[in-house]
């Protein structure tokens, strides 16, 4: 009773648990080194030049040019949002929504970030799952029909598979050519296989390609260390963006606050550090995938902070639950196809050398 | 192009300036005294025992017993988002969106907070806009009638007006004998012209009544001077929280941020700090009126931290620009029925007696 039929017919998304107390930590992709002590030091700074009890900067000005400078893109073609999952869900507002003609739907694969059939719900879009290939591996031919967007994680989560941007670019061309929006949800993107001069960023990155219907979003909850401040970011094209800012304001028209537009800044520009932090991360990653592939492990390539591996001997709900005795979490999906892996996150050396050990350990088997 | 039907069809809401620079803000209803001491050592605190790496608690489990102890209710009754405007976007998905029968519209008073339109278009709910009477009043007889959810600010904005507790149950009994939900916007509640003792908080203040069809909508913003950090709680039957638990779930799983959670749990439990400012804001607000009344401006009756006054001699867009050559800002609305007042927050007495002069300044005329 009382319930609105929209909220009656919605589908919530799970997120991973955030257990306090003495565990290791691997189920929702955070960063296991802190933010850089230059965002620390912005937000102290923050509190002193500007009352709490100010408003924050709607245009968040200073983030906007930041991120521009980031990404080598113009400050119009910036929008900072609460979060890059209030930033996805303003976006299959602003390019998805109200459409008369319900026999297009919008695509994307079957397997990925379980949060975009969410949004279809909330905002009553009809939606295609395509499947993955049985290597997990997106095909872009099943891409190429009439629909109303098309949205990808690249690299993909849970799997960790990155498509490359020739593929990605076969589909973004196609879109162009139909009349539609492509996304590309990058949150895991700074963790790629390539050299550091061709991620991107500042410095001597790759220069960003703009595509009027090509929206990429992003996070600084992984790559930066920063999911307590909720800062997520689309860069695109100035029409794209006035979009996300109509719906914006038609929803919250501060969804960033002073401490984290502070912090967020800083973070932008402190490549440096989390250039570091990055590789080590990568390092890491690639280290303990050899050793559980020696193992007999399955662990599918990964251009992401975290692996997705299937043990030898035991099935996914098997083996989440004897990591979870020796107090490690990770994130299992009881659902159809990935039933039988689990989704690992990076953390340190030492941390993973934890988790190798318990993954071994028979008394648990 | 690229804009979906949804996103064309918007009309977003214009929240007030936030310039910089050497002006006297009173335009968006800020308060003029700093935070609670305690809630900048809580974000202090907060960096030391959580890393930002790690994400917020999404169930806001401290910030919400700090409410629910601050309203004298359970946790279970204590909805948590990012500043009260999100609280209020979700609770219209919540409550007021999908309805089949387009006929049944909710209804809200034709001069009251611009935002609820705004979400109307959000999620395409039909509306019906009540007059408020010829002294800026709310009829309640006006709202006996069919409808699909009714939502009021209490007191009012821009006027000031407070309807009541007995008008106002009036009402939600109504709603309560045709099964809809009435939502009562409290932004200013705390500036009411009550004893402390009759004011709800912790303390001697007032037992919330629960009503399963009742939902009351609080920020930090205003009373707790906490406009940066995007705090706000919905209150209610545990019912229609997890109606709102289940649209942020599908919104977005975090959104408020581990130091605003820190920072606004500090704030609830101070109640000494905050009844002080909040009776020198009262105290300013009920002096300024008296001298603004003497020089034959009209005063409309404020319970808020603000006023609505109609200069004796200029039109409000006159008045505004006049405050505005002399560097104080005010809020002005060029449309129907207000044009000729300007909306002017309660600062600090300094503030206030710049304002005064300015006001009555005749080289600005």
């Amino acid at each position: 009773m009382f319930w609105s039929p929209l909220v009656e017919n919605l589908s919530p998304y799970t997120a991973g648990e955030q257990p306090g107390g003495d565990i290791i930590k691997l189920n929702t992709n955070e960063n296991p080194y802190p933010p850089s002590p230059l965002v620390i030091e912005a937000i102290d700074a923050a509190f002193k030049n500007r009352s709490l009890g100010l408003y924050p900067d709607p245009g968040c000005k200073a983030l906007r040019e930041a991120a521009a400078e980031y990404f080598k893109v113009k400050p119009e073609n910036v929008f900072c949002g609460n979060g890059s999952d209030e930033v996805l869900a303003f976006a299959f507002a602003a390019f998805f929504a109200g459409a008369q003609n319900t026999t297009q739907k919008i695509l994307f694969p079957d397997i990925t970030y379980s949060f975009y059939k969410v949004y279809c719900k909330l905002w009553n879009i009809p939606y295609t799952e395509i499947p993955l290939n049985n290597n997990f591996l997106i095909n872009t031919d099943d891409y190429m029909q009439e629909n109303n967007g098309v949205i990808f994680a690249e690299p993909n989560a849970p799997t960790g598979i990155a498509l490359g941007d020739n593929a990605i670019n076969t589909v973004i061309e196609w879109q162009k050519k139909i009349g539609k929006v492509c996304i590309i949800d990058k949150a895991y993107s700074a963790f790629a296989k390539l050299p550091a001069r061709l991620r991107e960023g500042p410095g001597e990155g790759l220069q960003y390609t703009i595509y009027n219907n090509l929206l990429n979003i992003y996070t600084l909850s992984k790559s930066h260390a920063l999911a307590g401040l909720r800062v997520g970011f689309a860069i695109g094209d100035a029409h794209l963006i006035k979009g996300l800012e109509r719906v914006r304001d038609s929803f919250n028209s501060y969804p960033v606050d002073t401490l984290a537009q502070a912090g967020a800044t800083a973070a932008l520009r402190d490549k440096k550090y989390y250039d570091d932090t990055t590789e080590k991360v990568i390092a890491t990653r690639e280290r303990m995938g050899n050793q559980l592939k020696e193992k007999q492990f399955t662990v599918l390539p990964s251009d992401a902070n975290f692996l997705f591996i299937k043990h030898p001997l035991l099935s996914g709900e098997t083996y989440f639950s004897m990591l979870r005795k020796q107090n490690i979490l990770v994130r299992h999906w009881n659902t159809d196809k990935i039933a039988d892996y689990v989704r690992v996150t990076i953390g340190t050396d030492e941390q993973m050398n934890t988790f190798m050990e318990a993954s071994l350990n028979e008394n648990y088997y």
